[in-house]
């Protein structure tokens, strides 16, 4: 590399002036308004930062793609090799996130476009096992609707690798296994994708592989309400959150074969807009008490919006889903669903609320099976020179 | 869908600013020179034509998304049902890349950002044989370096699809495969991506998942010795090409433990600029001559430059490749590489002196190991109203 330090610097322009433009395209509003652009925006020099109170990769505006990463610590690992670990991927982690290669990085070409690149860790119970700590977090209790595959689920470490760029995403999640190895096996890697920066207006909620607009209800990521539904505020965790990651299959062929009057009584909402069957607009707020000439409820009682619904701004959730696609079957039957990620303060007092009610009685259960399940701790930032995890496992 | 018409008039209007934004960008020269944007340039609505004397999806500048579908023919297809089948694919392709609904659409909604969508279709021999036909393409001869598998192999049709957005491409991919499922099956998928578009300036050379810049040596898109190379000039093929397609795995774990300089020498690159070990700049003409002090050749008999290497236009190939990246094994095992895209007029007079020079003595065998291949005829483009094949389904 001919020369780190004027790479830097370049990048460091760049994202500057990738920060102003997105600035004035949200004022802007819609994309599709705005007048012809000079040149495109070199979103591969975007960078995001690493340290801070809190872990990157939740509040921020959701990358293009992803790769959930789950890990499995080897028998003898105990807390100071968490510790070592956890030391190896921050420095990681701290380095590509700013276009700089990682410190035993082969091909530290493939690191100079961070694209916004975030890496969050997670810890799950097995880690705090490892460690001869409590485990903040457990496993989710078992709902009639999962049909979990142990391949889709669980693991001691969770690292969540997103950038507007998949090359990035795929340079930074080898780094990562790569230091990772001598601590463990790889439990999973599940790839997960949005659309594209830039595809549309910026903030404008994403469509999953179903068709339907997915997201609307989640809390502004900059937000009042963002920080009492996600931030846990004191503790050691003080600043850190949880994850609650689901592998959830979409069952495209039989969705198929619903009508569109079909698929919009189940979900609640119009299929085009998204608005919510009461209302003309998404964001509109659905009327649950609506009933139609026959006296039925225009919203019934087991649409995907009225079981889902929380009001109290402590009680939502936070969605930060994406999309997947594997190849189709010889069959052509369709491997496509939803890396569902939620992140909340608390899982018991606001997950599980809303998921009994989606296990009892969502209509889109039929098109949509859990194969996989996962919840993690998130641990809280670090400031420079920490690493993450150090109020956990220096308690 | 409230109202296709005006929907699609959006689109025509922001495809048309998309061009305009484009034809500006690359006039300005570097995206990194450019001052700062005043709105996120709205990819999604960008569109590439469908009809005309070639297949989009070639000379089309590559999109940052691609899947590669391979399907066999059912048993009693014959050459009228293969017209039917080309018939309605032509139909949904001509539809999916001007950003409007498949026939058959069950989710419109997704077809909405077409995000320069293209829908490419290769003839594989065993179609020509359904037909009746002679067919103007072969398998590949074998080559001691090949590691061949059937599931990444051959196939009767190929559909390649590309676009900026991988939920475009998922979602036109679905629409396919579903029109084509009562045809055949399907022989595999082959998911692969490239830098984001907008991550770096336009028409800038990739790296793959190795880190060299891949590609250097490619005609331009829009030059004359593209179409030399690539398109056929008389038959019912003419306006058509070839289509070689190999699965070649990274064995990075081993190229990981070779040093820079080791990496140079097999290549004959160097591997942050691309130059050539004799120039400065990427696109210097590598000095195949030049000696060093002992004697030596500066670029080794063995480096892939020197083997892949052809000045003669019209013997020249246009690589589209894309990188893939799966999920790594439990030991961290990465499982990545290059989804080798070549197109050529002719494959015994351009492709295949180029692959046993390299087959024979490319010192990067020792790292890339060819896991699948199949050879495709590319037919010519359709005008409106016909479809894709025509020409030689109907001679």
């Amino acid at each position: 590399m001919a020369d780190p330090v004027s790479r830097r610097r370049l990048l460091a322009g760049g994202a500057l002036a990738v920060g102003g433009a997105a600035l004035a395209g949200a004022a802007a509003g819609s994309a599709l308004a705005a007048p012809a652009e000079t040149a495109p925006v070199p979103l591969g020099s975007a960078t995001e930062p690493f340290w801070g109170p809190h872990q990157a990769g939740i509040a921020t505006r959701p990358q293009a793609h992803a790769v959930f990463l789950a890990l499995d610590l080897g028998p003898g690992v105990d807390r100071a090799a968490v510790v070592r670990l956890m030391r190896l991927l921050t420095d990681d982690a701290a380095r590509l996130t700013q276009g700089r290669p990682a410190l035993g990085d082969t091909e530290p070409e493939l690191a100079a476009q961070p694209a916004r690149l975030t890496v969050t860790f997670g810890f799950g119970p097995g880690l705090f096992r490892a460690a001869g700590l409590p485990s903040p977090v457990a496993p989710l209790p078992a709902f009639g609707i999962d049909r979990l595959e142990d391949r889709w689920s669980g693991g001691d470490l969770l690292v969540q690798v997103c950038a507007d760029d998949q090359l990035t995403v795929a340079h930074a999640h080898r780094m990562l296994v790569k230091d990772a190895r001598p601590f463990g096996t790889v439990r999973f890697g599940q790839h997960g994708f949005r659309r594209a920066a830039g595809a549309g207006p910026v903030g404008a909620t994403q469509r999953n592989v179903l068709g339907q607009l997915d997201g609307t209800a989640n809390p502004a990521g900059d937000s009042t309400d963002f920080g009492a539904a996600v931030w846990i505020a004191d503790g050691p965790m003080a600043g850190g959150t949880t994850l609650v990651l689901r592998r959830i299959r979409a069952e495209l062929e039989a969705w198929d074969a619903v009508d569109r009057a079909g698929k919009e009584f189940a979900v609640g909402r119009r299929l085009d807009s998204g608005a919510p069957l009461t209302g003309t607009f998404e964001h509109d707020t659905p009327d649950l008490t609506a009933r139609d000439a026959l006296g039925f409820p225009v919203i019934a009682d087991g649409a995907h919006v009225r079981r889902a619904r929380t009001t109290e701004p402590g009680a939502r959730i936070y969605r930060r889903p994406y999309n997947y696609d594997g190849p189709a079957g010889p069959d052509g039957r369709p491997d496509s669903g939803l890396v569902f990620a939620s992140y909340q303060r608390d899982v018991a007092g606001q997950y599980l609320p809303i998921q009994r009610r989606l296990a009892e009685a969502d209509l889109l259960n039929e098109w949509t099976t859990p194969i996989g399940s996962g919840v993690y701790a998130i641990p809280p930032g670090a400031e420079p020179g920490r690493y993450v995890g150090h109020q956990l496992l220096e308690s």
